[in-house]
């Protein structure tokens, strides 16, 4: 059974006459309906809204929103119905992001034909980062100038090919949350946050976090192939939250992962992990005003392994 | 202009009761027409024809061929029209390959539907060399104990995103076959043998070679978007053809490269190359007698690069 965590990214700013905080549960349920998922719970603070889905997280803030779907949502249509809610004049910064799939042969759609999909409400620019046919990020952004604020940072760790004692725990039969809380120990690298987690049946985790504006989100996807974590917060990446990010790295064991950051400056923090070789690095500024990195980190090849044997293709 | 340089390959023998050469051109050409492909020309000798097809080559001898198809060929359709002309009893080996594509959602199938196709014809198994998100081989091979000849070896030099002069001469506008021959070399590092190239317009190179039952081929792709050279020969690798592979990848300097080697023993050659790190290496024993070996190699990230702007898509 293969479940593709990759994800799909939306992030829309909105001017200051909106509110998103305001809109009811209901129309955030019919949103996340048109990107094919559902609302499995809920946390919240006087700054945001966290809601945990049935494929990965929606957090609304009154001025922006973020949501990202895994599997093989539509997201683009869960844009659509927010677009036909507020009028454009009031959409200040509309991104939309799509990494590599593992299997996109698999999916509804692809990038090229979700910005088509999406030309009538929005018309922007499209990036790649990186080669087509290695890790890579697509990036659509609505074409209008903008200027975020000092704070306004958001780093994407995704991380592929888990190694070690967290995909055993994470894929053995009948394992509970407190196991895989107990395994993450996130409440010690990032104390004080209010925690909604989630296991899913047989296995799957999902993680939304908040304290005041700040997030931090997770997605596990465990399975034998294609296995999958993405860490994402607005916490600023200092020194500290460096070394929280081996912490976790040192969790999943990744062969591999990629690093996104967005950053309202130019100045982009250098990223070397031991045991890893960085693949590529890109950097682009954008219209609405951030700076976007991308990098690959792989580990080097050990010894020759088997190839996998794949069952069941000619039935 | 996008061109998928990236190929499906197909490696057929035959029992001693028949003879692939005594088949005239017609069966080949309509052959090479299922898969939506054409026979521009041909050389032969005694042992072997050789056919430069409008998307790369097919290589027949007395008891096998070898075709290579490159675009959005449909290669398992050619397979088909192949199996309707020789009872299966015939068929000592049936071995399909695909490599990961640039752009899998142009292709009119994938590995997944092709081996769908291929089960009324032949049964067998798939295997996966390398994980699906990055450079990967997919092959088939159908159930059948075989035991290969000892100078049954088969090497495939995979090159991608190339650097430097070779690119820029194989896409400037008007470049000559001669201005590509001189580039190469290839007469001098591969002496003796019987050649067949041609140039197509705007651009796009490929290349048969006839030594005896010995053949080498090449088919370059040099746009900007999804670069590609494929290189494949019979000739055994000792440390001669190692320094010849070095050169080869210093007229090209692709970014990463993948090396596939069919050995009729267990032994794979060690293969290191200066400046290149080692992504993956796999090795497997197929039920037809041959290790197949894959192995990615790939440059290690320079500085931030710009991410690449696409035009045009939401027309």
């Amino acid at each position: 059974m293969f479940f593709e965590g990759s994800e799909k990214k939306v992030e829309i700013i909105v001017g200051s006459r909106v509110n998103l905080m305001d809109q009811p549960r209901d129309f955030w349920s019919q949103m996340v309906a048109y990107a094919g998922a559902k609302i499995i719970s809920e946390i919240s603070n006087e700054d945001c809204k966290a809601y945990l889905l049935s494929e990965s997280s929606l957090f609304v803030w009154k001025d922006h929103l973020t949501m990202i779907t895994c599997g093989t949502t539509t997201l683009v249509k869960a844009v659509k119905f927010f677009f036909s809610h507020f009028p454009q004049k009031d959409i200040e910064t509309f991104i939309y992001e799509r990494k590599n799939e593992y299997f996109p042969h698999l999916q509804n759609t692809n990038f090229f034909s979700d910005v088509k999909f999406l030309a009538p409400i929005a018309e922007g620019s499209s990036y790649r980062f990186g080669m087509p046919d290695e890790h890579h990020l697509m990036l659509f952004e609505m074409d209008k100038d903008c200027t975020p604020s000092h704070e306004d940072v958001t780093f994407e760790l995704l991380m592929y090919n888990l190694q070690g004692d967290a995909k055993e725990i994470l894929n053995s039969p009948g394992h509970t949350i407190d196991q895989v809380r107990d395994l993450l120990k996130f409440d010690s690298i990032f104390p004080g946050f209010q925690v909604d987690d989630y296991l899913f049946q047989p296995r799957g985790y999902s993680l939304n976090a908040l304290k005041g504006t700040n997030y931090y989100t997770v997605h596990v996807t465990p399975e034998e192939v294609g296995s999958y974590v993405s860490f994402e917060t607005n916490l600023d990446i200092n020194e500290t939250v460096k070394h929280q990010l081996s912490h976790i790295l040192e969790i999943f064991k990744p062969e591999s992962f990629d690093v996104i950051w967005f950053r309202p400056d130019r100045q982009v923090p250098d990223l070397s992990v031991p045991h890893y070789v960085a693949r590529n690095r890109y950097q682009q500024a954008l219209s609405s005003g951030y700076t976007v990195s991308y990098s690959s980190h792989f580990m080097e090849a050990g010894t020759y392994q088997s190839a996998t044997k794949m069952e069941g293709l000619q039935k």
